[in-house]
């Protein structure tokens, strides 16, 4: 079968396609004809050996995040069927429960192999079903952005109707983000530098928008729009250029869901805010099955399609990954397979 | 009555002593003659106008920790009798549930007048009974520091048997934590520059005990002694020179407690432990009347003793001050009436 | 003042109109020229000396749930302000954090002095701000029915986007359950004995509708309407005739609020379904304060507008009560100062 | 290999010892050379074929509870090496998060074979260490009933310290509650029939202790005891004729963990007590492998020892059922290989 692979150094220079022998799923497994993957930003960042890739090894297939087709059984499997469509979860070994070493060490794409094969032999245990409704690629994007932001504003935010929540840009974890906080009724509020992309996050439902090119010091012009004591909640992406502010505009007792260091990996930030004003900083690592089932069960009710920008074929991936350097996009870049 | 006040200036040379009427309790509110009061880090820097005091005026009378016998009580009050021993509580408008801007605004000791003065009125909503076996110096310890620990712990932290905590140095809040989480069955590492104050620490219950001048970077051993993953929950006291050596020694999904800054205020450390390990920092800010009630009834179920280290006379809140500043204390410094 | 009490008797034939001297605010206090009313279940149990009434001594104004607009303050009142609108809360000591006896002892309307009054003075910490956009006679509704399925769903039930909910009948409490589960993104199945209630049920938003006269074994056809392993929640105020129903329809781990005894106030079901699936039952009493402001929040953002069966002149409380003890309404029943 | 098996009929008649052909560990899985079992209340019932029995088909292996050594490995383990000591879990496949219908499927000892065989071969991900202070017989007690008890007071209840526990009875979940409770610091009342029971109870920790032959209507005496609104949290063993005086002894807010029916199955109780006084009912079933792990670290780093009250041979398994119907134990009933 052919695969995408990066083999022979840590770059980007080093993808290249190639082939291998389809595997033969054992006992517990079932075997996937993939059908779509979808890029990360963090996809970007296993190319250079960062993240979970520090422990991997070459040859790795890249990307984390894709959908296929059930296509045959190994020996006991009982929790999918053959013709079902399903997404391989982020982590293969976090079905419930908080994390631990041993769940954050099984993510796909580095160190495990990823999506960007045309099939892949899966322990049933790390398959969940998709909903109907979605096209393949829409599928392929809900294991790490869509649980991402289900798990900041859900599993562990618990963000209720009325609540105010801050959702920084309208990258892909932070349009889910916006989507499932009008799902929960909460009112979201919706920052970028580009007022077209501000535009297009109001017809999705953002209640507020603001253009932190504009309003550099954005804390205090956010405070004012929630009204009261501050935002409840905060889609934290940006890190060391944005916390600073967060820690303005969250009220007391407020959390601030800690996702990506977008602008800067050091935290260089007030600590008497977070100290004084009791505010909780959670740091969120994409979420288990449970999660990624509660979460398309909500998906499935609404009918809620994630936003695509744009879909790539199987042999353009270096064309996906520079589209997505580019920042030019809104919504998710895919392959479709 | 004779009270010490604050005024003229924001340091330390403007305390003094002075005379007031003594107050008379209006409706729901109780007038308590004082017994004893303690020192907290923070009385230091609202002499400073630092913390709540930002919003406060002089006169000020300082300390937010302290202990009274009710000797009067204003019409309608049932939560309280004449005789019995109390404490009121640090934020005198939170009974329960999360902070907000209103309850965190209502401190005493700075905005509001605290508790170096003969006779307090306070509301009868802003005071918790004491445990019996208690001295006045002991029961003085409990509105800030004690509570302190015990939101980080309990409330907060739901710390659980067999969880490992660690304890940065033996401070007031520190040596709290320690008893606390030997209470809950936990497992307790403490760490401190002198050997000494470690000895003493063991003697409480301490199971490990670790020098942070022998070893600088203790992250790694401070995870060595937990076995597995990290420690399950820090009390963090230190601040900007801790952090990121407690950002090595905690687990994945563990929780760090951001209580004190005595090494810096600022931040600065790698966001990327916090994101990709799921790690939760959570800002403790005291906590409400319902956690002291909460406190105070574990304390007297098992007779547990606040370690006090030495009790100044009325007169000598500078000298106690002084003594707090030196760092030879091991306990609360406290003032007897 | 023409207040409306109970004098002589509990029955509902010692309900008479009589005269009061208007209060005074004191000093914490807030003067509330009333403005609505509205009728509860519990009211009518209150007029036989149920519920709380059990420790109430007579004359006693009646009603817990109305609405009124400040019209004098007392000495030391920043928390509201002359011309506001606001509701008593139901527990006027229950601010915030976990029930205890003291706060429960607390309710309006029983054993306290309740809202058929022209005027109330009421401590101003037992007092929220209701939305601008409500009539006052929507506003009178939310103190005890809506805080009632707030607290059943969001504070303790804490539904998620897409859970399927179960919402028996279609009384006061049960249409704010079926408007606030629909807020959250949750599916909501209703259960009427009346077809048209049903029809009314699906126009507010109801995912699905069964009727329990067509089907009185509903406990299957539920589960089968929610696929799965059953629904995740159910708000339950049938009490002994439903309760056996509701443990065949929720899922493991499921929770049943415990909120209504309509059908009669045994427990008659097999606990082994209980304990084997780890179900959770939890009764719900009202609310607090922190939940009331919550609501109101999300009630303001969404426009959400209650059910207002018919509104009734002060002097026909009895009529209002007798309309109420008919069934034939749906919504609640108001009263109009 | 030798196995002890129910076949041919569904009651204790139909025990017998049979030969089976030793397993073969396959992909994933371990074999293990079973050490010793311990009989629970519930491996009566399902000899009867109640409980997860009702699925299962005969011939059945009996017992959940077991530990063994680690023998040999299937390929792709890590989890556990050759020569470690383990239990299988109770659920196989409930490794953490909420329990649903797949999870609470997977029992062993109905509907899954159990551990009364010399050899198992059991899937990793069910696999637990145990603390290597226990004899084999004590940590053979683990599985279900200490989870059980961990579960009710622990992961569900989050019992604090300085709360009030009420446990029922000496039965084997009731001691290790009994244990547990007094590790988390708090306050532990036991009910038996016996005073020689309620004294060896004492001996092992229990505050205050009460009689119920003397004390039929206990609930008011357990309220006295505990002071205050009553007790936080009661471990509900009995059931039918148990629940009433629970509901009378519990405080406002409190948790009943439901657990038992020994003495019926049916629930007979006055609603309005759940209602009006916000009590939680929350069924209990064992627990998650994740909550094993705690548990079993809490009880290694405090040496915590069940309590055994005597062990038979393999082949007196009939004897064993005979001594534990008997009531005459205190503690858990083993079985040696």
């Amino acid at each position: 079968m052919k695969v995408f692979q990066l083999d022979g150094g840590w770059s980007a220079d080093h993808l290249m396609i190639a082939e291998r022998p389809t595997p033969v799923p054992g006992p517990g497994q079932a075997l996937l004809r993939m059908r779509a993957a979808a890029l990360n930003y963090r996809d970007m960042v296993v190319l250079q050996r960062g993240y979970g890739a520090q422990t991997g090894t070459l040859p790795l297939i890249p990307l984390s995040d894709g959908v296929g087709e059930v296509v045959a059984l190994g020996p006991g499997v009982s929790r999918v069927k053959v013709g079902e469509r399903v997404c391989p979860t982020f982590f293969q070994r976090w079905a419930g429960g908080p994390p631990n070493a041993d769940r954050l060490a099984s993510s796909l794409g580095g160190p495990l192999d990823g999506v960007m094969a045309e099939y892949m032999a899966v322990d049933a245990e790390g398959l969940a079903h998709v909903p109907d409704h979605l096209s393949d690629a829409e599928a392929a994007t809900l294991p790490c952005a869509a649980l991402t932001a289900w798990s900041a504003l859900v599993t562990e935010g618990r963000v209720q109707p009325g609540e105010r929540v801050l959702i920084q840009g309208t990258g892909g974890v932070s349009l889910f983000a916006l989507q499932f906080a009008k799902l929960i009724g909460a009112f979201a509020i919706v920052t970028s530098s580009s007022g077209e992309k501000l535009e297009r996050a109001r017809a999705l439902g953002a209640d507020a928008t603001l253009s932190y090119r504009e309003t550099p010091e954005w804390g205090r012009s956010v405070r004012e729009i929630a009204g009261g004591d501050g935002v409840d909640h905060i889609v934290e992406v940006g890190g060391q250029a944005t916390l600073p502010q967060s820690l303005r505009a969250i009220r007391p007792g407020g959390t601030i869901s800690m996702i990506g260091v977008l602008s800067g990996s050091s935290m260089d930030a007030r600590l008497g805010l977070v100290v004084t004003r009791q505010v909780r900083l959670q740091g969120i690592t994409v979420g288990s099955r449970d999660g990624f089932e509660a979460m398309a069960r909500a998906i499935g009710q609404h009918q809620l399609r994630p936003v695509v920008d744009r879909v790539f074929a199987f042999e353009e991936l270096p064309q996906a990954f520079a589209h997505l350097t580019s920042g030019a996009h809104f919504g998710k870049v895919c392959i479709g397979f």
